[in-house]
Parts: C-alpha cells; sequence; structure tokens
C-alpha cells in the first residue's frame, strides 16, 4: 500500500517569533500535538525538511533541530528512500497503549484511491500555482452583479430549505424544460432530475445502471478516464479513436451484454477540443439503434460555442430513445453551485432519483433556487453570451502565441467552442517528466495521459483560467522543457 | 422484478376544458405521447383510474373512455392484479421499430431499490398527506430573519463560486474547530471533511473504508436500517438491542474482521429517542478500545436537547481515537442546505475526501458560505436557543395528549431532546396494514419496522413538523385504527 504523505495547510498553524518558547520546541509541541491526537498516523510520511520551513517560515536548521529531537524520542524515524515517518506516539502510550488501528480500514472499501498525479492538482489547486489546465472559468468571470441581484431576489422568496422530492426542486425542472426546448430537446419535468453535477449523474448511472463487467465505450482519450467512478464499479472502460470528425463508432465491437454504454461529449470535447460532425451524430445513433446501444452523452461544454452552435445534440435527432443527455452548471456558469442535471425517460429518471434519494437526500436547495432563479431570470442567457465572447478573445490570443511559438514543436485542433486546447507533442517525450518538471516552476498542468488509455505526448490547455499574459508565460516556460527534453530525447 | 409504476405530477399538463377537442380524445393524446416520448416504458402500470380522474380533475367515465380506447388500440393492457400496463407503442412503431429496451439497464448495477414504503413516502411527502413522522423541522420554524440578514452578508462577501478542495470550504471548517471545542472535540481543519449531509458521510465510510462482508453493528431498531446504502456495498448490519441506558454493547461479539464498526445514535436515538446514560458511554468506549472497534457517532440531534445538555460525546471522552464523528446542519437549522460534516483522524479524513471529490466534486459553496456565515454571526447558536423552546413546548404537549389517550394501548420512551416519540403498541397489529390504512386517511406515517431488524409494533412519530392540533388530531385517527385492529386480532 501506498504511504500517506501528510500534507500542512500553512494557515492552520503558524510559531509565534515572540514567543518565549524556543521556535524548535514550538515545532517539536505541534507535531506531537498532531501525532498524539491522532491526526497523523504511525507510518504516515511527514513534510520534506524544506517543506516544513517554507511552511513555518523558520531556517532549515531549526526544522533539522526539532526533527532531530522527535528522531532522538522515537516518534519520527528516517526512512531510507521515502524521507521521515511518525513511527510511535510515546504520549499517547501514556495514557492508552490501544490505540486503533486504522490502517486496516483505510482502503478497505472497494472505492479506488484517485490517480496520484490528479491527487497532487486537487491538493495544488488551492496553493500557490499557475493553473495552467484547470477546468473552470476564472473566478473574474464569474457575473458578480447578476449573482448579487438574484440572490437578493431569491432572499424574498425563499421560506425555508427543506428536503425536496426525489427529482429535485421543481421550479428548477419547469425552467430546463423550457431551456432544453431551446435546443429541441423535448422533456417534461418528469424526464429530469437535478443531480450534484454531472460527475453525480455519471456516479448514479455506474451505481445503478450498469453491470459489473459490463463495457463502457469512451472517446479516446477522453474525460471518464480520469475518474475512477466507473473503475471503482468494477466496468470496462474501452477506448475507440477519434478523428477530426468526431468518434470512429465503426470500431465499436459491441457484444450481447446488457448494459452497454457510450459514453460522448460530441460538442467541444475534453481534452480535446473535437466537435463531432452532423454526419458522424447522424451515423453513430444508426449505429446504437441497430445494435441497442444506450448513449450517454455529455453536454457539458455545448452551450460555450464560440463561432456558431455545435451540430444538433444526439438527444435532440434521438427518434429511438436510446440517448441520457448530461447537462450542467459548471462550466458555464458555476461549479460551486454543484447544479447538474440528466434527461432521460420517465422510468430510468425515478431509478436514478430513487439511489439519489439514498445516497444523499438531494443537492443543496439554496443552489438549486439559485439556478432557478438565473434561467427564470433571464441572466443566465446574458451571462453566456458575455462568456462567448471572452472565450473567443482569449482561444484566438491563445491560437496566435502557439502559433508563432508552439508550431514546430506540437499540433492541436482548434477548438469551436469550451475550454481546452490539446496540445500534442511531435518528439515523444516523458508527460511525467515535464508535469513533474513543470511543478518545480509552479505551473500546474494537467497531462494528456490522464486521459488516456495508453501514455501519450500531450498537455490540456485552458485558456479561461489564467489571465492571458501568465498563460502565455507559461506556455513559454513549458516551451523550454519541451525543447530540453527533446534534447534529451536525441 | 417489481413493475415500475408510473406517477404523475398534476402541474405537468391539465386538459384543456376550453378546447374542441373532446376531454377523453386529449387524455389520449397525454398518454400516447408519453409513451412515443420513452417516458412511460413497456410494461410500466399506468395510474388506476381514480387518480387519473383526480390529476386530471375529470370524470372517471371520461378516463375509462380514454382508455378503452387505448387497450381496443392494442397501446394498453390490462392486468389481472396489477392495473392496466403499457403493452405497446405502435406510433413510435411506424417510424421506429427498434426502441432502447432500458429495461435491461435499469436494475443493471448493485444499488439496490430503497425499501418499498420509503418508496412511498418519499413520493407523497410532496402531496397532499399529513406527515406524522417526517425527519425535519416545519418550514415555519425556519428562521426566516436570520436566514435574511445572512444571505445579504454573503451577497456582499462572495465573489466567486468555483471548486473548492477536497475537504470543503476552509473557512467553514474553521469555524466548524471553534464550534466542537465547546463540546470538548479536539479538532483542526485537517480532521473535518465537509458532506453533503450525514447521509453522504456515511455512504463515504460504506464505499471507502468497509470491506464487503464486513459486519456493522448497530442499535436496533436504528436510522441505519432504513437506508440500503451499506446493504448495496454488500456489508453486513448486525443489531444489538438497547435498554433505557443504550445500546447493550457486551452482545457485540466482535470477530477478526479487519473494518468492523459500531454505528450508534447515543444522543436522542432515531426512532427510540433514547438517550446513552454517560456510564454506559463509558463502557462502551472500554469495549471498543479492548476489542479494536471503530465507532461512527452519530450527533445528528445532539444539539436539539430540551431539558439539559447530553452526556458528553463519545469522541469527547475518546482517549484512543475510535471514533468518527458525525454532525450535521440538516436537523438543527435546514436540510436543503446538504452540509454535515466527519471528524476523524487526519489520514481518514483525507481517504474519504479524495472520494468525495470522485463522486460529487464537494457539496455546494453557496451551502458551505451559508453555514459558515451561520456559524459565524452567532445566529446557529441563537437560532438553537430559540428551537429548544419550541421542542419543549411540543414534546410536553403531545406527551401529555399520549398520556391522556394512548396509555392503555401503547408504551413509549419520554425523549429528552430530538424530534421522535417511538410508540410501541401493547397488541401485536399488523404494522404494514396500519401503514396504509393511515394512507387512506391522508395520513403518512413512518411504521417502526423500516428502522427494525424484525417485524415491530411500532411507529416513529414526530412532534416538529406538523402543527400540535393537526398532530392530535391525526393521533386520534391512528388510535381509531389501532383500537379495530385490536379487535381483529382478538
Amino acid at each position: 500500500m501506498q504511504k500517506n504523505k501528510i500534507t500542512i495547510e500553512a494557515i492552520d498553524w503558524q510559531p509565534n517569533k515572540n514567543s518565549k518558547i524556543p521556535l524548535y520546541q514550538q515545532i517539536i509541541d505541534y507535531i506531537s500535538k498532531k501525532i498524539t491526537s491522532g491526526a497523523w498516523l504511525i507510518n504516515d510520511i511527514i513534510p520534506s525538511q524544506r517543506e516544513l520551513a517554507n511552511k513555518f517560515k523558520v531556517n532549515r536548521s531549526t526544522i533539522v533541530y526539532a526533527l532531530d529531537e522527535l528522531i532522538a524520542y522515537g516518534i519520527l524515524e528516517t526512512e531510507s528512500g521515502s524521507g521521515t515517518k511518525v513511527a510511535n506516539n510515546t504520549w499517547s502510550l501514556l495514557y492508552n497503549d490501544n490505540n486503533l488501528n486504522w490502517k486496516t480500514y483505510i482502503n478497505a472499501g472497494e472505492f479506488i484511491e484517485n490517480i496520484p498525479t490528479i491527487q497532487i492538482i486537487n491538493e495544488l489547486e488551492f496553493k500557490d500555482y499557475i493553473r495552467l489546465s484547470t477546468g473552470e472559468l476564472a473566478p473574474k468571470l464569474f457575473p458578480l452583479q447578476k449573482f448579487q441581484k438574484i440572490s437578493s431576489l431569491l432572499t424574498n422568496k425563499i421560506t425555508s430549505l427543506n428536503y425536496l422530492g426525489p427529482l429535485g426542486l421543481l421550479e428548477l425542472r419547469e425552467e430546463l424544460v423550457k431551456h432544453l426546448a431551446k435546443v429541441n430537446i423535448k422533456a417534461t419535468t418528469d424526464n429530469i432530475l437535478i443531480t450534484s453535477g454531472s460527475l453525480q449523474a455519471l456516479q448514479l448511472l455506474s451505481i445503478a445502471m450498469i453491470k459489473p463487467n459490463a463495457k463502457v465505450y469512451t472517446e479516446t482519450p477522453t474525460y471518464l478516464k480520469s475518474l475512477q467512478l466507473f473503475q471503482s464499479a468494477k466496468i470496462n472502460l474501452k477506448g475507440i479513436e477519434m478523428d477530426q470528425e468526431g468518434i470512429k463508432y465503426w470500431q465499436i465491437n459491441k457484444d450481447n451484454n446488457d448494459s452497454t454504454f457510450l459514453y460522448t461529449i460530441p460538442d467541444f470535447h475534453n481534452p480535446t477540443g473535437i466537435t463531432c460532425s452532423l454526419t458522424r451524430r447522424e451515423e453513430l445513433l444508426k449505429f446504437a439503434q441497430a445494435n441497442q446501444l444506450a448513449i450517454i452523452e455529455d453536454s457539458a461544454y455545448t452551450e460555450l460555442y464560440i463561432d456558431e452552435q455545435p451540430p444538433p445534440s444526439l438527444k435532440s435527432l434521438d427518434n429511438s430513445n436510446q440517448v441520457l443527455y448530461l447537462g450542467t452548471a459548471s462550466k458555464s456558469l458555476a461549479p460551486g453551485l454543484r447544479v447538474g442535471w440528466i434527461v432521460g425517460p420517465e422510468s430510468i429518471i425515478k431509478r436514478l432519483g430513487d439511489v439519489k434519494m439514498q445516497i444523499d437526500y438531494g443537492a443543496s436547495s439554496m443552489s438549486q433556487w439559485l439556478m432557478y432563479e438565473f434561467f427564470h431570470s433571464g441572466e443566465y442567457d446574458n451571462h453566456l453570451q458575455n462568456i462567448r465572447q471572452e472565450l473567443k478573445k482569449r482561444r484566438d490570443e491563445i491560437l496566435s502565441f502557439l502559433n508563432e511559438n508552439f508550431n514546430k514543436h506540437a499540433s492541436w485542433t482548434i477548438p469551436k467552442g469550451g475550454f481546452y486546447i490539446y496540445i500534442q507533442f511531435n518528439q515523444k517525450i516523458s508527460i511525467e517528466t515535464l508535469f513533474k518538471k513543470a511543478l518545480h516552476k509552479k505551473i500546474l498542468l494537467n497531462p494528456g495521459n490522464i486521459y488516456d488509455y495508453k501514455d501519450n505526448n500531450a498537455i490540456r490547455v485552458s485558456y479561461v483560467y489564467e489571465d492571458i499574459e501568465t498563460l502565455k508565460e507559461s506556455l513559454l516556460v513549458i516551451l523550454k522543457l519541451i525543447k530540453s527534453e527533446e534534447k534529451q530525447g536525441k
């Protein structure tokens, strides 16, 4: 089992430099308290000397002194290769020699740990790193005035925040019926389940409607591969190649397994940016119909088009009820709302709603009311128009920057919407090494291999999170790293 | 497999009485559309004639006429015993003979359907029923003015709603550190994970930290038995009897299985209302320590004491780190916030946070900010004081009413806090029959057997949801039903 590495949030505690207690003693006390309180467990790896010195803003020698003391007490222990670990908890032994061994619990369940790279990303996103790949709009693109207006409206409208029914806030589902009708998706309120983001819709499907060992086809690379949801439910993901028209559906070799799905992102695909053509959509639907293949259509980026609307959704073209349609406010408006929706046949929606009631009793009513009011007031559509302009500006600037600087080293698809440019390097380099070297430069990036079925040669770049100038500077740093990797590869 | 019964939300559609199209034809068109759109699936049972007539506010004869037509077309089919089912979808066959058979998907996953009684309760709570057992405060007890004040504060404080880190909003965790310190629970922000209600904390534990086939001990009866979460993860629940002091822990026969837990609600137990005594708590902790038994302490009702604070929590008495502590705003403030927290060793919290990131990327930031501000402003504590007075008034009134009317027929424990009085009938009656008969009187109640390991003779009554007068009237109806059941039993 992988050793647990402890991280410390700087805000948590800082030594008091005006105290009469020496700094090294304060640090000894802090670490001791962490161990006796059970916050740090035996065999956990503590942060490195350098990290501790940075975190507590003290000299490294102070840290060395404190750690040496703790090692002398037998509290900590140096382990060659992996750092310093918690070896004992003498203080707690004084009053209790029977501490529970949580290590036997920590991975006992079937749900898999996140991919290590993603654990690092999730952790470091909130530290002082440049986020080159982050899948959300920059905080400054949040429509603050609209939010304030809508919050005030709601404050006078909401009279309580009780549990909601299994499918979520009726008023929100009514707005969604209208919203979906604009893109020719016919639904009643019984065809819509509100979820805590699209991710939860996928979770519900994975535990309720797909047999263990069943197959789920996806594009390759694909967002779904970066999750462990389906793997945790013992579902077999199968990657299908894409070309510039979309997924090469004819490579799907569907067997007679009962609950096979295709998961697809036809619009502004994550991570490649490819949009599936209308012809390919029509062919895919015919294929799905002939093969009794259910489709999960993830439309997370659909409304974030830049040049023109993408072709009609699979759901709107579907006359044989093959398609479950996922929508979300996370990409277009605010991920912190945790509001998504799944559209499908009433029985399916009812089953998923029943499961949702059993795992968290529904999504936040506060968030659902906010989303309702965003739709109802028309401000959601207004916001989208503003965002589309911003997306266009950002994408065009980054594309011309890439053309100038990267065209000898990499290729990419021009995204017609969404957040991402997927940069594929011409020469074979280690994408893991690039990730680590970028970290040392304080740049956090999403390597392509977390989305892929095999090792690859790509990174996902988002043009919506960091400022354009920061993005350009960081991309130049990446370019430098790439050049040096290329040399080494020769 | 159980047949899916279709329900119709009245708001969804109503026939137009001023239209030139006859009412029966409108109803035929409505049902046809439901079937061709895939909202109603083949073999689904449609609502009864009576229900349809009520829903559409038409004469039953109109419904009979419409259904007869649809049966004549072969679209519907009468099935003896279970009603009328969808038999065919001729319209859709006109343009497509290859509709996907969703029936093979609907229960393909491992997550179990909810207990049928609870599915009915979840559905009917939002219809016109008296809710005798509902586990939430009445909407009128929502602190509306405080909420409005806090919403206004927040509207000026929030600048965006982006994704949060794996453990949830840091500001909220900082407030929780202070809040927990008041009841002598020592924690740092790293020891706390924000969840979407306590239910999600249980879900996370069930999928991350408990082995399939491992045992989880609970009181009997217990709230946990009314969930299918643990069963869906193939965990074995084992019921342990209680007396008036709490769980008879000495009946736990712990084997050497790695990830055994005890799940307990020591304060104002759901559903029995029993509070575990201090002595029993101390003994239980010693037992847990000697047997390496981890404890999940559910404190959902702890702050809702009436007469005096309950004894110290297991968590605050625990000096061997055996206890994971669950807290929530759902019972004390507003379930619609979907904010709960789990307190435990840092490594455990980190593991659960990693899983939470993988299933829904965290709880609503809007809800978390609201909860933060409720704590920070002191309004949460003020609200609790008001609620305690209300609880006292309501409990005392219902207790004296029960003493007057029920004492020949039933017994109960006097709750010192929380929401529930658990009424156990003296004579053996069918609690399922009582549930159904009450439904006909438009009263929705939670029969004791949904919480129990065996059939039982009890109902859970909540004194916090309906008005006192409504409660009394409904209890008189129940009493009448009980008396008639008693007679039949003789």
